[in-house]
C-alpha cells in the first residue's frame, strides 16, 4: 500500500469498486476516510483494500496577503463581515471536516471579480457554525454592522454557515431597523473547494446587489435555482432553509423574493421595499431575552413536557394546521383531559407570552375557524399569523429583551402583533406561495 | 335590528362596510359573529352596527337515510372509514365551528357519483379532529382496516381532518404492511358547505383510485394544485401538510407523487409500487410505544429542556441543516460547554434511541460532513436520512412498541435504519424534489 498522507489524492481498489478522492484523517484506525469528488466522505474498511496509489501529493495552498487593495474612487464601499461557514472555508484534511480557516482578506483574493464591483473591506467577527450562533452573537454582529454603517459603508455583506442563517437574518431585521444601506446575508451550501460550490455566485450577487441596487435593509442572497447562475434576494424575516443540500435551499415563505440577481443584472420582483438613503439614521436596538422557547407539538405530547417551560417568559408553539393543539383528548401521562389547555391558561396568567405558529410552514394561522383554535385564543394564545415560527421566536425574544415589554405582558402581546419589519404579509392570498 | 337567529344569512351595515354571511352564535355578548362566504368568521362589535336584515332564514337540511343502496355486481367494493374532519362535515351554527356531524351513510348520499364507481360501504370509526388523534387511535383504525380487508373490501378510504393526516398515513403504513388492496387517506381543506370546498374531488379521486388502479398499500389523496380538478396520490410515509389552507397543502417529500388522478383518468408517475393482489395476506402489526418524543432544536435551547426527556425511550430530534445541534457552544443556562452532547451520550448509554431528522424538511441528513455531525454520530445519534421527522417519530414508536426491540436498543437502531415501507428514498438525488 502506498505511503499516502492526509490531503493526498489517492485511488483505492477494493474487491468491488475503485474509489478516488482526498485522503482524510480517520478517527477509526480500521477505516480509511476519503473525501469524494462529490464533496461527501466515504469510509473504507482497510481489510477490504486491495491496492492504493497516490494520484497527487497534497500541496498546501497558501494565499499570502500582499499589502492593501487599491481604493477605486468611483466604486461603492462594501464591508464583508465574516462569521463562519463554508462560503469562505477550505477542507481541513486533518479532521476531514469543512472548517472556516480563510481570513476575510483572503476572500477578496479568492474572488477578484468582487474588486471590480466595489471597494471591498473585510473583517472576521467570529468563526462559528451557524447552529452554534446564539442570541448573544446576533447582538455582537448587530453592533458590528452598526459600526460599519457609522463608518460609511455603502453595503454590508454577512457571511456565515447556512444552517440557521434565517435566524440570523430575522435577528438582524429586528435589531437594525431603518438601515440606510443594504445588509445582505449570504452563505454557501457547498464549500469553496468543491466543483459544485455556490460560493462564487452567492458572494458576487450579494456584493452586486449591495453595491448597485437602491434597496436598504436586511435580506438573504442565495441561489434561486439549482443552476449556478442566479440568486434570489429574500426578505430577512420571511425566509427559511428548506433543503439540506440544494444550492437553492433558501426560499421566501408566504411572500415573493425581493429581487433576482445575476453577475450582469438586478431585477426587482416588488416595489415594496425601503430605498437606500445614506442620510437616514438606523434604529439600532440590540437586546434579547433568552428566556423564550420554540416548541413543536406532536401527537401524544404529554403536558408534563409543557410543564418544563415554567421558567420561560415566552413560548412560540408550532401547532398543527391553522394553529391547533391536542387539547381535546386525554393527556397520555396525566389522564387529564384539559391539562395542556389549563397549563397554557396558567402560563398566560403568569404573564408569559404564548404565540401560535404553524408546522405547515406555508400559509397563515387562523384560530377562529375551529373550536380548538377558539379555546386557545381564550386561553391567551396569540396568533403568529403568516409569520415563520423561527421569526416569531426571534421577534419574541427581541421584544422581551426590552424592560418596558417584559414587565408589561399586554404591551408585549400587542407589539408581537405589529408588523415591525415586514414579518407579516397581510396581502397574502390563500392560493399564493406554496 | 332584525330578529335574526343563528344560521340565518344576514346583511349587516356598519359605518364603514356592508357584511353578509351566516349568523353564528357568539361567545361574547358584545360581538356578532358572521361566517363569511370565504368560510372565515368575522366578529362585529354590536355598537358599530347601523342595520341588519335577514336575507335568508336558516333551514335545517336533513338528509334521511332511505334504506340500503343497491349492490351492483360488476363494481368493486370500497369501504369508507370516517374518523372526523371537514370532508364530511357541516357548519355547527351554534358554535360557529366546523364539526363532523354527517354520518358516513350521508356521505354516500351527498356524493352520488361515488355509487357509479364502486359499491360504497361506510362506517364511522370515531369523530375527532386529527390533531387529537393519538397513537391509540391509529391502532383502533388499523384494526378496523384489517377487519375490512378480511371482509373482502377492494379498497379502503379513510376520511379525517387534514392537520395531522400525515401522522395517520405514516402510522397505517407501518401497522399494515403488504396490504392486498389500496388504503387511501383523504380529507378536505375547506368544509363541504363552502363553495371552494375540495371535498368532492378529493373523495371521488380517492374512490376512483382505490377502485380502479392496481396499486396497493397506504397513500394520501389530495389536490395536486389549487385548481379543483386533479388529485395527487402521495406515499403514506413520505408526505406532509405544507400549507395551512391551500387545497394542495399536502406534498410528497423527497419523492414524486405516486400518481395523478382526475374524475376521468389515473396516471401513474412511478412503477415503484406493489400491485394489488387480493390473495395476499397483509402483515397487520398493531402496536405503539408512547414513550417517544419529537424535539425541534432552536438557537439557545438549554440542555435543561433536553433533561426533561429522561423518561422517554426514544427521541426524534429535528436538527439544523444536515443534522446538527448547538453542541459546540456554552449552554446558556448551565454554562457548560458540552452539556447537550453529554446528555445525548448518557441517553444513548441508557438505551434510548436517538434519531436525527432535519428541520429543512426537504433533503437528507448527513452527519459525516461536519465535525458537529460526527460528534453526534459518536454520541450514538442515528440518521433519519431523507425520512420526515414525523415519519421517523411514528416509525420509532412503532418499532419500540415491540418488546424484542424495546429490550434490545441495538436491534431497534438497526430496524430504524431499514427501509420498511418506502420511508427512505435512497435514489434521491441532491437536486431533486424541492
Amino acid at each position: 500500500m502506498a505511503n499516502a498522507k492526509t490531503g493526498d489524492i489517492v485511488e483505492i481498489k477494493t474487491e468491488s469498486e475503485v474509489i478516488s478522492g482526498v485522503l482524510l484523517e480517520s478517527h477509526d484506525p480500521k477505516i480509511l476516510l476519503i473525501k469524494l469528488k462529490s464533496g461527501y466522505n466515504q469510509g473504507i474498511n482497510k481489510l477490504e483494500i486491495k491496492s492504493m496509489k497516490i494520484l497527487e501529493h497534497y500541496k498546501q495552498k497558501e494565499i499570502q496577503e500582499k499589502g492593501k487593495i487599491k481604493i477605486k474612487k468611483n466604486l461603492p464601499k462594501i464591508t464583508i463581515l465574516h462569521t463562519g461557514g463554508t462560503i469562505a472555508s477550505k477542507v481541513d484534511y486533518k479532521t476531514g471536516a469543512v472548517s472556516a480557516k480563510i481570513s476575510a482578506q483572503e476572500i477578496v483574493k479568492m474572488f477578484p471579480e468582487l474588486g471590480k464591483i466595489a471597494n471591498i473591506d473585510a473583517k472576521v467577527v467570529f468563526q462559528m457554525y451557524t447552529e452554534d450562533i446564539m442570541p448573544e452573537h446576533w447582538m455582537i454582529l448587530a453592533k458590528e454592522i452598526a459600526k460599519e454603517i457609522e463608518k460609511g459603508a455603502d453595503g454590508i455583506i454577512v457571511t456565515q454557515g447556512t444552517d440557521f442563517m434565517h435566524y440570523n437574518s430575522a435577528a438582524l431585521s429586528f435589531m437594525i431597523q431603518d438601515s440606510p444601506i443594504p445588509i445582505i446575508l449570504t452563505a454557501s451550501q457547498r464549500s469553496t473547494d468543491r466543483g459544485s460550490s455556490d460560493s462564487f455566485i452567492n458572494l458576487i450577487c450579494a456584493v452586486k446587489f449591495a453595491a448597485e441596487s437602491d434597496f436598504s435593509g436586511v435580506a438573504v442572497c442565495m441561489h434561486s435555482s439549482p443552476e449556478d447562475k442566479e440568486c434570489a434576494i429574500l426578505p430577512g424575516a420571511k425566509c427559511r432553509k428548506l433543503h439540506t443540500s440544494r444550492r437553492d435551499a433558501f426560499k421566501s415563505i408566504n411572500t415573493k423574493p425581493i429581487a433576482l440577481v445575476t453577475k450582469e443584472n438586478i431585477r426587482f420582483l416588488t416595489e415594496n421595499y425601503i430605498k437606500r438613503d445614506k442620510k437616514r439614521k438606523p434604529e439600532v436596538d440590540v437586546c434579547f431575552n433568552n428566556k423564550i422557547a420554540l416548541l413543536k407539538f406532536y401527537p401524544s405530547m404529554p403536558s408534563k413536557l409543557l410543564s418544563c417551560y415554567e421558567d420561560f417568559e415566552g413560548i412560540v408553539i408550532e401547532g398543527s394546521g391553522l394553529g391547533h393543539l391536542n387539547i381535546n383528548v386525554l393527556d397520555e401521562h396525566t389522564k387529564d383531559h384539559a391539562k395542556v389547555l389549563e397549563l397554557l391558561k396558567k402560563f398566560n396568567k403568569q404573564g408569559k407570552i404564548l404565540v401560535m405558529a404553524s408546522q405547515c410552514i406555508f400559509g397563515r394561522v387562523n384560530m377562529n375557524v375551529y373550536s380548538t383554535g377558539r379555546d386557545l385564543l381564550e386561553a391567551g394564545v396569540i396568533s403568529a399569523r403568516d409569520m415563520l415560527a423561527e421569526t416569531a421566536f426571534v421577534k419574541l425574544g427581541w421584544i422581551l429583551g426590552h424592560k418596558e415589554y417584559s414587565k408589561n405582558p399586554e404591551l408585549a402581546r400587542q407589539k408581537m402583533q405589529e408588523n415591525l419589519v415586514g414579518e407579516f404579509n397581510d396581502r397574502l392570498s390563500e392560493e399564493d406561495f406554496l
